[in-house]
């Protein structure tokens, strides 16, 4: 019985004693986080799979994991001898979790779940589930909290503030403007658990998740109290007193249980119920008037004000240096320097950590090389970590939090010959990544309007990624946000489907995934604009805040427009005018000719 | 006083008698019918407006007219003088029809409609901004039956019915499908009130509707009985005959009313509300459980059979072989002959007829010279019957119905010198039109997805076209058909927005309208069809089936990409194939000559 195989034992021998026959353990924290916490990894702890979304269904015969498209083959590799079965969420055939959790839940049984790590409308909807096979609900307890003997404890980094100078706006400005939207909603009490919109709030970072600078908390907002519920160490003095300044009171994490279900019952409750766990939730008087709506600050943190803005393209040109150089080396060293995947994105992050403002990364650095970057999400570890040869392509998917803003960047790089195939794929690759960006469109469009400029010459080649096409980012806070995004399908819970707003930012990264062969990704960002009014409307438009060469090593010419050649082109010029003062002159030449203008016939 | 001044005059005494603060006059017949018969014309006949979509409000102060971007434009000049206000839809600012209504409806009021020509869900919806002002609700009585004294009577034309060979498969077939899906949404009842969806089930069509080949009636279909409530002039005796093998029993066309009334209260009732009008819907008993959804003939009308598709393919050849004869007389007697718009409408009607098994036009011929083709739906009558001289663009928008299928084309062909901006916009219309049928794109796409692909080229410019780019196409029925169609922004009403499935038709047809200036349309038809299927997923893509030259006199190949010329080359390569055989000897030389290959650099 190997390690995995004995976990899954000790928790059912748990699950046994409380009569339980399902537990679910889904990859949360009690905010509904992407990314959670070493504390909260417990259904990596569970199944061995590290992936960042996943969620484990446990009976005493059988143990299912769910995951996505980008996880499909490291979830496979890491289940190897597990026991759990792989489920891939959207493929054909593939029974859904809640398709399961019915099918398996015994008449009379018992279904269990951490009520904080579930979110309130899956809670009641698995408690609706077990109502209708009679069964019990145990939603008390974290089951994986017994059989997990050296856990860490929950994370408690010093919160800071980030300055007005970053944000642009400040705290009392933000509150105000969120107490309008309240008024407006007719609500008198807001809760907010999100932690990035409880960051963005009270202009605060910290450290409690690995590359997402954000302090677990929660928040209570009325019309004459601000009420932030956050672990007493993290707070300092000084900021204890600037936040008294702006009216905001502090109590104890955990105390936001007890506060809530003392809240009156003529109470009309803003909350979104696709966040707010399903603790909080139950532990409301029943005769509260619950508005479940987004929380107000979601649009609000995701339309960038222009000092957020001009801040972050400092971050991008910090980054894009730190980019161009490392690429440099890459191309310069290739083949007489020994490199690996790992070594590779340690140069990289040296490059940033010297940029004066670096926070972190963030995220864990994708560095990927041959067959490895057919995994979308893939992270090198000692075990795996590829030499890198002077030849194929590597994949290297990074970025960094400033104080000035968030980047997320995706260059691939040939470090020698490559194949005529790979060639046609990465040069449409970046005939993707560029048609999207140099859209023009009506206000009012959504990511799915968009997608297929640049998915669409791949499905013209019958090629597909399975992920959507790109995401907003954070701002010094979580590199995934909402709600707008590019992806063809809506998806519900990813939330990503807004109409797209001046201010916005959003990621552009088409690619192409061979399994077991390589992997090509091109990804900038984009902010939102807006464009010129007319007869027909307000146009908008995407600005370039991305700047590092695309490989030209890689493009073939004869595959582009001439269209398609003026958008490389202009791209490549401005990553050159952006980019080459803060180059030494080796560097500069370098670049000179990695952004040369191919020739439009 | 001008005469329609003089009938809202009338009208407002015949609301005056009956207490009565606005009446609502839509374009509607019983049956929500896109396009109405001369009998239901009470909107136009009320307002002077000839478009085909709209509806008045009227209230003793004022009037209003709320229309859509096609027929801005028209709708501004028919109402000159009228005294009635014309409501732009959608364009910034302008009330919409509801709030109109919200607005003027006094306290106490009366709110007044003919029930039978409003939809359940919207009279449902009126009925309820009446109860919000404790208002009444007056819906029994056409107000402009008593003051339009020459009103043509309600249509009787023979009803026909359609063989198999076309229809490609029977009505007892079709009969039990539909009686599935009954089985399948636990209905026992199905009200079907849509004309289209009554000739496509009982495989009869008729001519009730200028150029829409339908039969004013109602259905009803139960799992044991399905009554037809039909005018019994329009039933030969010989189809009273057949439709009685397939158990099928006639009833006067006004019953519908009585005998819905007399469904036991314990009926499950499938019927879509936004089809089946209030009348219906509020003579049932309120006991009744209504299962309120799409009829499930809609999807199975739309998804042609290939039998349906093989025909409809033969009634384009036919129609293609018309068109360009029209156009070869066009482009060799421009100058020489005299021509107008109606002249050269007449010439290509001509063409058409002379085609075996022609039925009818399928809508009313838009034949624009000139700034009469900024007018999306201009229509010219013996007053705007533009000469045509040889020069400028002529729009030509036309189709015709076969015993095999239905066609809508629109091509805009140069007369003679056109400016450089119109060989601009042509070329990139034309650019718009080929990049969205080369599209190939996973199952699961709708129209919204798609749309960018032929609209983005033009946004590029900062142009729009106010309209959909396209439509679904009916078998012998209406030109305009749902649910298929490529819109960017859902608009529920118009059911436009499903998912793209093998077999559906849809017509693509972007272009540019400068007010005052000119028009240029581009339309082909599109039939939908599986593409491979791979570790991606099911492909989708078109197969052209409209065949008739895109004008290369109106091309400027340097606008083109190699790609885009390929796709305009293999096109007019399809063309010339096609049609050839049905040329004569000058005929077939021409259209060589403008089927002609550019040359791909």
């Amino acid at each position: 019985m190997n390690m995995i195989q004995e976990r899954l034992c000790r928790l059912r021998a748990e699950m046994k004693k409380r009569k339980m026959d399902l537990y679910v353990v889904p990859t949360a924290d009690f905010h509904e986080s992407e990314y959670v916490g070493e504390h909260f990894k417990a259904r990596q702890f569970l199944t061995g799979f590290t992936g960042s979304a996943g969620t484990a269904v446990i009976t005493q015969e059988e143990a299912g994991l769910w995951t996505d498209g980008r996880y499909f083959v490291q979830a496979e590799g890491q289940l190897a001898g597990s026991t759990i079965t792989l489920y891939r969420i959207g493929e054909e055939g593939v029974p859904t979790i809640e398709d399961f959790i019915k099918e398996k839940l015994p008449q009379n049984g018992c279904l269990g779940f951490d009520g904080r790590v579930v979110n309130a409308n899956w809670g009641k909807k698995l408690a609706q589930f077990a109502k209708e096979k009679e069964a019990g609900l145990y939603v008390t307890e974290d089951l994986v909290d017994f059989i997990w003997t050296d856990r860490p404890p929950i994370s408690k980094k010093p919160a800071f503030l980030l300055d007005e100078k970053y944000t642009g706006k400040s705290c009392a400005d933000k509150l105000a403007a969120l107490r309008d939207e309240l008024q407006k909603e007719k609500a008198d009490v807001h809760i907010l658990t999100s932690l990035y919109d409880i960051a963005w709030l009270l202009n605060v970072r910290g450290g409690d998740i690995s590359h997402v600078p954000v302090v677990l908390s929660y928040l209570v907002l009325t019309e004459r109290e601000c009420i932030w519920f956050v672990q007493e160490e993290a707070v300092s003095d000084e900021m204890l007193k600037a936040l008294g300044e702006n009216g905001i009171s502090v109590k104890p994490y955990d105390a936001i249980y007890e506060y809530v279900a003392g809240l009156p019952r003529d109470s009309h409750v803003l909350m979104d119920c696709g966040i707010v766990n399903y603790r909080i939730a139950d532990s409301l008087d029943k005769g509260i008037l619950i508005l479940d709506k987004p929380n107000p600050t979601e649009q609000m943190k995701a339309v960038k004000n222009e000092i957020e803005l001009a801040n972050t393209k400092i971050a991008h040109i910090k980054d894009g240096v730190a980019f161009t150089k490392f690429m440099y080396w890459l191309k310069t060293n290739i083949g007489s320097l020994p490199m690996t995947e790992m070594s590779a994105s340690d140069y990289l992050e040296e490059r940033r950590r010297e940029q004066e403002h670096f926070l972190d990364l963030s995220f864990e650095t994708i560095s990927a090389y041959g067959a490895n970057a057919a995994m979308m999400h893939y992270s090198a570890t000692p075990q795996s970590d590829a030499m890198l040869k002077p030849e194929g392509l590597l994949l290297v998917d990074s970025g960094g939090h400033y104080l000035e803003g968030t980047t997320d960047i995706t260059r691939t790089i040939a470090l020698g010959p490559i194949t005529d195939e790979m060639r046609l794929h990465f040069t449409t690759v970046c005939r993707c990544n560029l048609n999207l960006a140099n859209a023009k469109f009506l206000q009012g469009c959504t990511g799915q309007n968009l997608d297929i400029l640049a998915r669409g010459p791949l499905w013209s080649m019958g090629i597909d990624y399975k992920c959507g096409t790109g995401h907003g980012v954070g701002h010094v806070l979580n590199v995934h946000e909402g709600p707008n995004g590019f992806r063809w399908r809506i998806v519900p819970e990813r939330r990503d489907s807004a109409a797209l707003k001046e201010g916005m930012i959003t990621t552009d990264e088409p690619g192409v995934y061979l399994e077991g062969r390589y992997g090509i990704r091109i990804e900038n960002e984009l902010v939102c604009r807006l464009a010129e009014k007319n007869e027909y409307g307000q146009f908008m438009e995407f600005e370039n805040i991305t700047y590092a060469p695309i490989d030209l090593d890689a493009i073939d010419p004869q595959e582009l427009s001439g269209r398609e050649k003026k958008m490389l082109n202009e791209y490549h010029a401005k990553v050159y005018e952006t980019i080459s003062p803060y180059l030494d002159e080796k560097e500069k030449d370098w670049l000179k000719q990695y952004t040369r203008a191919i020739e439009c016939v």
